[in-house]
């Protein structure tokens, strides 16, 4: 066996101990005769792993007790259509800031539902920055504000809390998440599916405060109706309990790496000795201004576009894989998210480094 | 370690091989370097798995190529709202038949978008039986005729396919889907939730005639309409892969027990020697009609229900698990899906004869 250095965009890759007390608990979870998977989600068993994953989230995040935490089904996707079902209550606007492909995919579902105003947009600028806050426009019938916190796609990241004049805010985390501390207190609702920073995907993490619970639509689906799955714990109906168990046992690899704290200083660390590298080269480019460059996804094109696919070989021959990037920027990508090691990135540096030096 | 006998209605128990080889993998799957919960849904090695699991379910089921197979997430509950939300097409009504719990849920999540003629319900029977077919009220001006294949709290499972009067014809064959063969070409629809006999929970399959996809009602959300996941070979947005491969992984399993009709012989011996030993007893009862009593789900009471309690507890002292009633019904459950095995169910009837002589 012979495991590589995967930086793919999500799915990605999980911490190792995550996968050997997965591979160790596979067929009989502590004492229970059975696998995680084939436990009733309604049974004691299963009860201990669900209250954990809570708990320990909450912890993680120190979420205040006036906010519930959904682990629901369907990706963050789901959520960009569902979060208009279950908060608009009845309101006929909502603001949207534009930073990539992921806004413009939360927007263009929200538009169903709703009139959207694009509060700001950084369109112009080919996603590579972030609109300063003054230039916002923000409407105060809009039922919220709603931002990507983090573009996978075009690598660029909030450096901090935009100020929502009042509406609630809402984020989607999907790709930062627990990369770093956030005030939560300041937010409506954030939501991230896990694929990035908290395990396999399957689950989606919808944080919302209370009082923006029990305001959907009619035609929201029950089984994503926001006070139906609160009242229930999530488990309205059968949740993606597997799914459950392997992102719980990550956030209880990310307590013992110290934290959201602690991980943040070693994500810096590690954007920044590759954004360091690219910069000091002639060959690489990243095209984003560099206060809103992101610490999870870092683009880059390579001078002469012909060499991709010798970048990608040569790459994969050294045992660094998935950074082929996006098809609608093209170049590199590489998702360095929590659960990549620095010895990862210093790996990724070298050969870089190495290409460089023979094409 | 030491597994035992697990008879949960779902999440539920899932073949020992099924599990040996997800543990074997769960590092490194083939040489790809990584476990299948990192690997990007859009790369080389998901791509592989993608495929076999949806041949292999067309194979097992022999899917006619007229009908698209959706892999979703949300669980069968969801599409208790999905499905009117796709296929009413601008029709107002839809007829629900109402055999048990399952039924009334499906029946009141459609309420929410269509007025529901319920044409038959076994409601006064205390959903003992399947109401006659000629006494089936169809409503030619509906969208479809629903119907729950089996109920899992009731014990009560169609025999054969009743006939729609060229409705589309749609069922949840959650807890009884690849127990025993299907015509598939005789629906417009088949759903199921995985946690029965496909895997663990977290993916939905949706079998679909390619003339029911295109009609969903604006505002579904969009990862939810059939269309867009058809086009997309549900990939619309990141799906819960792992659970993809455990569920292919189980239908691979099920191929080397002989498909379908060879599991469906081992599914009518275990179910006809645990009818015939609750049938012979003077303790247990089961309430049900006897042909539509569930090959899957068998519910039985105890002649006194303060022996409730010893019962279980004598029984988890000998390895047999997961066989409390729903709190709907009382009594006990046993659910016997496809992988539970022959021995399991032996274990159980010699368990029930010694409680009974001892008690």
């Amino acid at each position: 066996m012979s495991r590589i250095y995967n930086f793919s965009a999500g799915p990605s890759t999980l911490p190792e101990p995550v996968l050997l007390q997965a591979r160790q608990e596979m067929l009989e979870w502590r004492d229970s005769g059975m696998s995680v998977m084939e436990m009733s989600h309604r049974g004691k068993h299963f009860a201990i792993i669900a209250e954990e994953l809570e708990s320990d989230l909450r912890e993680l995040l120190a979420i205040p007790a006036n906010y519930k935490v959904l682990f629901l089904q369907g990706g963050a996707a789901a959520q960009f259509s569902l979060i208009p079902l279950n908060i608009l209550d009845g309101k006929s606007k909502a603001c949207y800031v534009n930073t990539g492909a992921w806004s413009e995919k939360a927007i263009k579902d929200a538009q169903v539902y709703c009139d959207v105003v694009v509060s700001a947009s950084a369109e112009s600028s080919k996603f590579t920055t972030i609109p300063d806050y003054s230039s916002w426009v923000l409407d105060e019938q809009a039922a919220y504000l709603h931002y990507t916190s983090n573009e996978t796609i075009h690598g660029v990241e909030f450096t901090d809390i935009p100020d929502s004049k009042g509406l609630p805010l809402v984020s989607d985390m999907s790709s930062n998440i627990l990369s770093r501390p956030v005030d939560v207190s300041q937010y409506g609702l954030i939501y991230a599916g896990t694929q990035k920073n908290m395990g396999p995907s399957g689950v989606t993490v919808v944080i919302i405060r209370d009082d923006l619970i029990g305001h959907a639509s009619k035609v929201t689906p029950s089984v994503f109706n926001y006070a139906e799955q609160s009242k229930n714990q999530s488990m309205l109906n059968t949740p993606a309990t597997y799914n459950w168990y392997l992102v719980g046992l990550v956030l209880k690899w990310l307590q013992a790496q110290g934290g959201v704290a602690a991980i943040e200083l070693r994500n810096i660390a590690k954007a920044a000795k590759l954004y360091q590298a690219i910069d000091q080269s002639s060959l690489y480019h990243n095209p984003v201004v560099v206060p809103y460059r992101s610490r999870m996804n870092v683009p880059f094109i390579l001078a002469d576009e012909n060499l991709d696919k010798a970048f990608l070989g040569a790459a994969e021959a050294n045992g660094l894989y998935e950074l082929k990037g996006h098809r609608s920027v093209g170049g590199m990508r590489a998702s360095i998210y929590n659960a990549m090691p620095e010895a990862g990135v210093d790996a990724l540096i070298a050969f870089m480094a190495e290409f460089e030096r023979t094409h």
